[in-house]
């Protein structure tokens, strides 16, 4: 790779910011410095960097200066907040929240499906939704070779979608379970140990919830498919991490289950985990810390003759949050697209 | 109800045996002699119906003479074994295991759906699969009323569905995970505790499992409907009680959703559970021990015009087992349909 960048990390003691620092590291991300960014709650702890403690310190509107490339993952809020003045530095962001998706002149990239979409960029690029990464990469191989026609998704999410906390939310209201307490919901509306709900983010006129929009949304945006039939059902389960994806498909005309196979087992980012003999296929503990999204169960739809039916688990923090963050600050380097519209302005 | 019948239960000492036993207490039902069958390990132990302590007796060839009515919930082989004995001896069998289900002169009942197909037996009479009697009892209404063309479901099925001993699995599973331990499957293949995987019934050669080929078969016999359309994907998840499901209905025109509301609103055996300005929708934890099947988040389908999404939770012991079977020997007694071919050849 080319000549080390200067990195913030913005939200850098969330389950997203410390897989970050893990990732740039075993990566061998070309870092010639690090700065770890956080609310004032967090000044005064130190994080681990290739064997060097580095502080953690408040944002401010100095923290960007000399900066190259800013991965934000301290939530839609702060992402608008300091969007601005990250650009003004001439830095690029790498955007984890929902803030900037929608917005026309924002690419959306998962770098396996339009890493070309990064080119032309004002400063800002976003990360999908953690849903829609490892749906999208788990079946735009197939979509690239016969146009996918209608998507109908049910998810199963992990804990960690809700960061951190929720994932100790789980551990301390299973504890109280077994102990015969009553659990003690904070962070999620109602309890999720041993339990599960429809995803708990807002819902709109006609009864989605906003996760259930993002998968429709996003995924239309990433693959450049404006009128693709997308109909999703989010739910939240008690798994600590890594969210699966019950998937039915259908494409304009019959997709043989071999051929499929045979595209899934080559995709960049998917693993191919069948083995029908065990009846062992993707689950959460076998996805989770790994860079692959699993896909299996991948079986001709009974009800539809143009229809597949596949099952996927991907890890959240991974593949779903950070992994997607750090691959897509790769291809600005490697395509020497790292120069947010403000730095050249400012060059121009 | 008319005279008090003599009932054997075959399998007392199970999860769903210890449920029907509360049934029929709860329920009145017109009990004159209560005969509780189980294998030789459970003998010597006894069971409290109606504030009596019953013993568990070995179930042998002359149980069930002057037996009227056996709730039979011992396994597909267990009902296989004695079910000529039953007939035999003028006894009916409301059979919970899978053994009879699909033979074509076994009624397949869901007294919600299709009682009168209960009056013609030769002695026994099925009770459908827990996933299938829920999804039935809560899209039939709709079905009956502008006829659905094709399902797409996704289920999200709790331990219960694998007996009392997988419940216990998850929870000694769960304090290991929580101690810092491996968890240790026994039950079932994998460890289900903060983890799901794939339902783990036997494959066939499309790639669908035998969990989602009885909702697919028992769902068209049920609903008397040999050509109806079903995909599925079974999931076992980490919940103790109630199973759920995330169903898309496509239906042969436009179904609007104020109306599947007010049919369901009044549907027998349907609980709508909605409440949009709480994010409420049904749960396992609120569905179990409860009769009603809880359906909510009906909506439009944002990707097909005749298509409706809906999610149900429902207790897979009760409706989804015990209650169903106790519904249906009330369907036989208030019908005088409790009469097996045997018992009416021989008068005859």
């Amino acid at each position: 790779m080319s000549n080390p960048v200067s990195i913030a990390i913005l939200g850098a003691t969330g389950a997203v910011g410390t897989e970050l620092m893990e990732l740039l590291e075993s990566r061998n991300f070309p870092v010639s410095r690090l700065k770890l960014l956080a609310s004032e709650r967090s000044v005064g702890s130190t994080l681990t960097f290739k064997g060097e403690k580095l502080p953690v310190e408040a944002v401010q509107p100095s923290s960007f200066k000399g900066i190259d490339l800013v991965l934000a993952s301290a939530g839609g809020s702060t992402s608008q907040v300091w969007a601005k003045t990250i650009v003004d530095a001439g830095a690029v962001m790498v955007d984890n929240s929902s803030a900037f998706r929608m917005e026309p002149d924002v690419p959306l990239i998962v770098p396996e499906i339009n890493p070309e979409a990064a080119a032309h960029h004002r400063g800002i690029i976003a990360n999908p939704n953690c849903t829609t990464i490892l749906l999208g990469v788990a079946i735009y191989p197939l979509h690239r070779v016969q146009p996918i026609k209608r998507i109908v998704v049910s998810t199963y999410q992990s804990a960690s979608g809700a960061g951190a906390r929720a994932m100790e939310e789980v551990k301390v209201q299973s504890q109280a379970i077994l102990d015969g307490k009553e659990p003690n919901p904070e962070i999620f509306p109602y309890p999720l140990a041993f339990n599960l709900f429809p995803h708990n983010s807002p819902l709109n006129a006609e009864g989605y919830c906003g996760e259930e929009m993002k998968m429709v949304k996003e995924t239309r945006k990433i693959f450049n498919e404006p009128d693709l039939k997308i109909t999703a059902t989010c739910v939240r389960v008690p798994v600590l991490r890594a969210h699966s994806e019950a998937v039915n498909l259908e494409f304009t005309s019959p997709f043989a289950v071999t051929k499929a196979r045979e595209i899934l087992s080559e995709a960049p980012g998917v693993k191919l985990v069948e083995d029908w003999q065990q009846n062992y296929f993707p689950m959460p503990i076998d996805a989770s810390g790994k860079d692959d999204v699993l896909v299996g169960r991948i079986r001709q739809d009974i009800s539809h003759p143009n229809g597949l039916e596949l099952w996927l688990c991907g890890d959240q923090i991974r593949k779903g949050a950070a992994l997607n963050a750090v691959q897509i600050a790769e291809l600005l380097i490697e395509k020497n697209w790292l120069k947010s519209a403000a730095a050249m302005a400012a060059v121009g």
